[in-house]
């Protein structure tokens, strides 16, 4: 006897949402049902948001934020920020944080991650290039180095600071310890975050 | 100074997940830049089975279970389950989790909701007029009222066997009240343990 089971594309749905991060197979079924029976109006416009998200939505070839095809990169792209300093941050959802913090006003340069030689990740595989050439080209005079305070981000900031600290008259700062060891710029409310920018210390 | 934000996009996906049940702000937030830094190939699928899923899947209009336009309903359109009883549940996913049991071969009717007077839901809102047709047109020997053991489904139980009751040579009964399988007396409530007493079957 066939066992009764949802119509193919609800399965198909649950497959799909059970990819997502924090959605368990229990959830996943609960959401696309709830999609179906109560949430008519939204399957349409999730899906034509999803495509245009998935779309439209890149990163800024500067800075590396998100930036979506019509409006360009809000941070490169303003005229009101400071240009003497560059915050260098692991994820472009860092920069969030920090703006949310209100502490910093001056550029933002994005590595898409940390080096991390267990998960192979090595410095020719982050946005390194793109900092070197970045510097070359402009006058920062101080660069501060916003990552993570677990062991990966350390190795990062001083392998960053090892390599920027030849340039002349440019000052590189890590942020002040005041955010929590052990954890990701996110664990930090926005108090910690101001504090530890204010308290940024010099490498060499 | 304009704050730095989500390109609109990001935003507006943001807004459409939050809707979703069980997914908070960070969930949305989480999920949507999930989906974009390191689910691309996802987007598109997910958005594409949304659209499909919204516009393709409907309800039976015999049963009351899901249907999909092109594979018409499962149970109703399966010509090797039995014909003789009726089982009467409160949502279409009340329908998988009998399937699961595998204690039931039989048709179903959905009846989309129960009687609850403080939720404004009375008889006329539930697919009865259904049910009332479909038994006259049928020739169903047991009818099983397989509804939730809360006051709205007891009530709503309570209707159906007396509108039934008068139909000669049908069967109406309900599931049996009592503790879980596999668990203590203490997972059970004072109401159940006093229906599992009631309803105590004789061993040998």
């Amino acid at each position: 006897m066939a066992s009764i089971d949802y119509p193919a594309p609800v399965k198909t749905l649950i497959s799909h949402l059970k990819r997502l991060p924090g959605v368990g197979p229990k959830s996943a079924e609960r959401i696309a049902i709830w999609l179906i029976q109560h949430g008519r109006d939204l399957t349409g416009l999730l899906s034509q948001s999803l495509a245009e998200a998935g779309e439209v939505v890149g990163e800024c070839d500067i800075c590396g934020f998100f930036s979506a095809a019509e409006e360009g990169c809000r941070i490169c792209g303003a005229m009101d920020r400071e240009m003497e300093s560059l915050c260098i941050v692991e994820q472009p959802t860092d920069i969030l944080l920090l703006e949310r913090s209100g502490a910093f006003r001056g550029q933002y340069h994005v590595l898409r991650g940390k080096i991390s030689p267990l998960d192979d990740v090595g410095p020719s595989d982050l946005r390194i290039a793109e900092l070197v050439k970045r510097l070359e080209d402009s006058s920062y005079r101080e660069v501060i180095l916003a990552l993570s305070a677990d062991v990966e981000g350390e190795a990062t900031a001083n392998y960053l600071a090892d390599m920027l600290g030849e340039k002349e008259g440019l000052r590189v700062s890590r942020l002040a310890h005041g955010i929590s060891v052990g954890g990701g710029l996110e664990s930090a409310d926005e108090l910690t975050l101001l504090r530890a920018l204010e308290g940024r210390i010099g490498m060499g």
